[in-house]
C-alpha cells in the first residue's frame, strides 16, 4: 500500500492509520508507541504514514481528535424554557452509560497522562472534547443563576471544574461504577453544583 | 556497585534506585522506562535492580510510595475547637505553593495516565497519597456538617471527589498556576464546598 508521491491521499489508509494510532496511544502513551509500529498496526508502509505526518506526537494528535465522534455527545444546545433540572435529568442516562465504557476511561487516563511531558496533546484534547463540553455547563450555570438556584456571586469556572473534575476523577479511581452507579454518581454530583433539584 | 548474593542491602544503592526509577517515570511512563535505563541512571548494574525487585513494575511502586516524603502535608489533626474556616485557612499557603511545583504535576499526571494500564500503580498512589488526606477532609466536611454549615444530607465522598478532584483537574490543565493563582483557586473550591465562610 506505498503510494507514490504527488498521489492523492488515500483516506482509507488515513483512517487505519489514525486508528491504529489511537489504539497504540490508549494501550502504551506516547513513549510505547513509534512510527514503525503505527505504521504496521495500519498494514501500511512507514513512508505512508511519514507522507502524512512528520512525528508519532502529530498522528497522535490527529488520531484523538479524529475520535472526537466517538466519545459521549455534549447536551444539546438549551431548549428555551424548560427547567435546568428537566435538562440535566435528560442527559443523564447517556452519560451515566458513556462514564462506563473503558475506552473513555483509557481516553482520560492517557491524556491526561501526558499532560507533563506532552502538553500539545493535552492542548488538542482541551479543544475538541473538553471546551464543548464546559461552555455547555456553562449554560447550565448561568440558567440556574439566573433562576436564582445558584448563589448570585458563584464563581462558574471553578463550580465547572468541581464538576468535571469530580467525574474525571472518579473515573480514574480504583473500583470503576456500573451503569446504576455512575447515574448515582452523576446525580449527586450536579445536586452538589446547583443543577439539579434535591430530592 | 555490584553485589554477591546474600550480602546485606545497601541502602545507598536502594535509594539511588528508587530515585533514578521516580525520574524515569516521570519524564517518560511505565512503557517508556526500563530496567536498564533504571540501573544506568543509578549508577548501578541490572543485576543489583533484579537481586531486590522483579519487574519494573515493582520498583516503580516502591518508587511512588517512597516520594510520599516529598509531596505536600496532609493537614494537621484536627486540634479541637478552632473553627472549620480558620484550620482551612491555616494550611492553605501551604497547599497553594504545593500546588505549583512540577513535580507533583508530573506525579499526578503520570500515576493518572497509567491507571487503566497498570492499575497497581495508581493502587500504590491511591493508599500512599490520596486516602490520607482524604480523610483529612473528610474530617473538616464532618466537622463542619456538625456546626451546620454544611447540609446534613450532603454525601461527603462526592464532595470529597468534587474538591480533589477540581484541584487535581485544574492542575494537569494548560496554564498553571503560580503561587496567588493557586491560592485564590483552593479558597474558591473550599468555599463552594462548604469549608469556608463567604467572603
Amino acid at each position: 500500500m506505498t503510494r507514490a508521491r504527488g498521489r492523492p491521499r488515500d483516506p482509507e489508509a488515513d483512517r487505519a492509520i489514525l486508528r491504529a494510532a489511537l489504539e497504540l496511544f490508549l494501550e502504551r502513551g506516547v513513549a510505547g508507541t513509534s512510527m514503525e509500529q503505527i505504521a504496521k498496526r495500519a498494514g501500511v508502509g512507514k513512508l505512508t504514514v511519514y507522507r502524512r505526518w512528520d512525528s508519532k506526537e502529530a498522528v497522535l494528535a490527529a488520531a484523538i481528535e479524529s475520535a472526537r465522534d466517538e466519545m459521549p455527545e455534549t447536551a444539546p444546545p438549551d431548549p428555551g424554557d424548560v427547567p435546568v433540572p428537566t435538562l440535566v435529568r435528560q442527559t443523564l442516562p447517556d452519560l451515566a452509560e458513556a462514564l462506563t465504557a473503558p475506552r473513555l476511561r483509557a481516553m482520560v487516563a492517557r491524556v491526561f497522562g501526558e499532560s507533563a511531558s506532552h502538553p500539545e496533546l493535552m492542548a488538542t484534547y482541551w479543544e475538541h472534547y473538553v471546551v464543548p463540553r464546559r461552555r455547555t455547563v456553562r449554560a447550565l450555570l448561568e440558567r440556574a443563576r439566573a433562576e436564582g438556584t445558584l448563589a448570585a456571586d458563584a464563581d462558574l469556572d471553578v463550580l465547572i471544574d468541581m464538576l468535571v473534575g469530580a467525574v474525571l476523577f472518579r473515573l480514574l479511581q480504583p473500583e470503576p461504577l456500573d451503569a446504576a452507579g455512575a447515574r448515582a454518581y452523576l446525580e449527586s454530583v450536579y445536586r452538589h453544583a446547583g443543577l439539579l433539584d434535591e430530592r
